[in-house]
């Protein structure tokens, strides 16, 4: 969105946290079509369930790049039985509690548990197959098609924590758009869906009508401790109660990467998409840690962890405040000797909430850096997300990144996105323009991570904001400001 | 307090709640002396620990109807491992999650988990002896005397859950004062504390110097499943490390309910206090009742479940709005052929933010009705605290309160308080004049309780109300008032 930055839904960035039972309308223009999703951005109410699809048209008169019979849309998600308030109480308390693997994958907010709708193919059949009518508001959402014809799937993933393969047992899907954005169509078996991202995807149904096929998810990056997400692809006039006959498709290894890098490097700008600037005008070097904050585990960007000031900070900016957040810059990069392959040699890190400010309409290059956490040789996925921007995904590498890195920018043909991921003991090189007047996060969309502190937040041309409603603002220094008016 | 209503503390009555990170300032004028304590009134925050003493002392040149050589001040707790936010949503789960009673009782703020001061006495010694150097941060707070003087001892219970018995091995207590007010001394070996409730107590040091005396804490009216508290009385010149030789305090029986109904109605008060009016203008009557409301368990008072509404009340009266909550007034009494000895016959209740709104200076006889919870043969102690006043307990009574029973009233000398309790399948008979300006709860001081609605509100003389800082109204309705002013 263009010129509603306060309409962004972050709290303590563009506005003050909606209270219990109180209402606020976000008014804000579309830019352009395609497959978005909208979630709470304040603890760990995503993790709670508060989502949903966002699905923008094209406009009247406009034409997709493609062409498909039907359309499907399927927002994915994860689950655990412990209230995300009592997450929230275990990742913040010391000694730190980890919140353990959700306890199942939900597609369109329906899951199974304790129950395997293809038990019959599991080896160690100790679960039992589960019974559904078809009726139960809880029953799987069965994928309805006609033989012979082409459907679009939208695709989102909204899960707190888990890295996704997403299969259609039997079909092959071609991926046509990425957060929102056309890609250059490529064709794949399975493909791997990251926390924030959205995707939509054509398959054909070529396949024998006499039988149901598998739609099948999985989860990529951690041991798998959460069984697969499982629903059907119905084809007429089958049955959609017939359970397929083939085995449900094989997920790939959890922890190859080199898989899951491979449908990354697939992802590239369909023709005449908006190319990058050919240089930036500034570079800032993130470097993703794992840390210890007086005896409390954080992860921190540079060595600081976001803690969010009370006062939102776009109202403060807008206010003219001192004394709402720390005007001192963070850091722009790491110490040159850091070994990104061993934990930190002192782990100890800081809070902090200073912000990036960024030149309007400045290029910025971003190098994610991902490095060791806490114990040895582990070293996490975490896909970043960028609010109020698209950027281009130049690169994504292994190891450190260095300044010979850059001979392997694709200032070609990258993609447009909003979401990449960083892969363990990787680097992810991101390009945008500074364009859009506002205060936007940038963090891993992992929401414990975040919680953890696991973001920065970047500003730019915070003069050429327009009116925002106080609305926004009736909390903290700003609240005080506007009832003092009153 | 009297002219700053607003300065009550009550998130979504007399003000919107303090979000993390903001200040707010109460600023009231003080009546009287005495021995108060304040805490947090949202959620469960003052089972989380958000409380503290408040001690008023006499104004210069005038003096306490008694006297004394030292004054300790104790503030007593119960303290549980799991955070409040969890205990929060196990209570408003479906199926519901008790707390389960706490691990521990804390003397202003330092408790024994896992340990016993006095194992030695333990008939099962299955518990070590804690070891304390004296000077540990969590280590018992020692109380140092002097052999034969006079000590005060300031007492407030906070506790979340219990209600308590207080003692001093080998000492006599003379309770002098109770909730701020004076009552007529008299002696006894231990004392009932409800939460909600402060007194003070004298003590003399009486006894051989040359040993130390335990101080004892217990649980009463719920199964104790909760260690004695306990910490030492020191006398001077024997060190405060030597345990008594003496065996600890034998607490009454959990359930000899007639050993506490003894001892709350020795409480009387001082000669010359103020006289209740001999009649009264309105009686409210409250059944207090255990329900269901969607397959959630909830408390009643007269079926309605108390649910705060999201704009405070005092400041949509203020503001004149409507729909801010129910104007339709609550039930005032309840069915006369309601049996309060066995679980209601439809425990359906329902949900309500409806006030009783009360003519200014006029003379209010609340009856509180206690009555079988949702199982058999159950009914609890619920200690109520109104806020903004005190009142007269004119009776306690058991089994159901009729007309007739209003010839036990004690008009004569009633103690002012501002909490009662209600013990089980009985009945507390209050009065009080409704002379403050204001909106004001009236709830079940045991935290769970409130949180699963046992509570009314009040209100009385709201055109009286003078300015109200606007800081206490910037959420829900009001905020969006104040925003727009500016």
């Amino acid at each position: 969105m263009f010129g509603t930055p306060w309409a962004d839904g972050t709290a303590s960035i563009s506005q003050c946290a909606i209270n219990p039972g109180e209402t606020f309308i976000y008014r804000f223009k579309v830019p352009k079509a395609g497959t978005y999703f909208y979630h709470g951005h304040y603890g760990m109410q995503r993790s709670a369930g508060l989502y949903g699809s966002l699905i923008v048209d094209v406009a009247k008169g406009e034409k997709e790049p493609f062409q498909y019979d039907g359309e499907f849309n399927l927002l994915l998600s994860d689950w655990w039985h412990k209230a995300s308030e009592e997450q929230e109480v275990a990742l913040s308390s010391k000694p730190f509690r980890w919140i353990g693997e959700p306890q199942t994958l939900l597609i369109n907010g329906r899951g199974q548990y304790n129950c395997s709708l293809a038990a019959k193919f599991n080896k160690s059949s100790d679960v039992p197959t589960c019974q559904f009518s078809g009726n139960e508001q809880c029953a799987p959402q069965t994928l309805h098609v006609q033989p012979n014809k082409t459907y679009r799937l939208r695709l989102a993933s909204t899960t707190a924590l888990a890295s996704l393969n997403f299969a259609i047992g039997n079909h092959k899907i071609k991926v046509v758009e990425a957060d929102g954005n056309y890609v250059q169509p490529f064709v794949v078996d399975e493909m791997d869906i990251y926390s924030g991202e959205s995707y939509s995807i054509l398959f054909k149904t070529d396949q024998d009508p006499s039988q149901n096929y598998w739609i099948s998810l999985s989860v990529r990056g951690r041991l798998p401790k959460t069984p697969e997400a499982r629903t059907i692809l119905n084809y007429s006039p089958s049955s959609p109660s017939n359970l397929p006959n083939s085995p449900p498709p094989v997920a790939p290894i959890w922890n190859d990467y080199n898989h899951s890098k491979t449908f990354s490097n697939k992802i590239l700008s369909q023709i005449g998409s908006p190319k990058p600037p050919p240089s930036f005008d500034r570079r800032i070097i993130l470097l993703n840690t794992q840390n210890h904050i007086d005896g409390y585990i954080k992860w921190s960007i540079n060595n600081v962890s976001l803690l969010l000031p009370t006062t939102p900070y776009l109202g403060s900016i807008k206010f003219g405040l001192k004394g709402a957040f720390d005007h001192k810059k963070p850091p722009q990069t790491y110490p040159i000797d850091y070994n990104v392959m061993m934990p930190a040699p002192n782990t100890n890190a800081t809070y902090g909430n200073g912000i990036y400010m960024l030149d309007f309409n400045s290029t910025v290059d971003v190098i994610l850096q991902n490095a060791n956490a806490l114990a040895v040789n582990v070293s996490e996925i975490h896909p970043w997300h960028l609010h109020g921007h698209d950027f281009w995904v130049l690169a994504y590498g292994d190891g450190k990144f260095t300044k010979e890195d850059e001979k392997k920018f694709n200032l070609k043909n990258p993609p447009l996105r909003n979401t990449a991921v960083i892969f363990p003991y990787g680097w992810t090189a991101l390009r945008f323009v500074a364009n859009n007047p506002g205060v936007w996060a940038f963090h891993c969309h992992i929401e414990p991570h975040l919680h953890m502190g696991m973001g920065v937040v970047f500003a730019e041309g915070v003069h050429l904001i327009g009116k925002v409603p106080n609305d926004a603002f009736s909390c903290g220094l700003t609240g005080k400001i506007l009832n003092h008016k009153g």
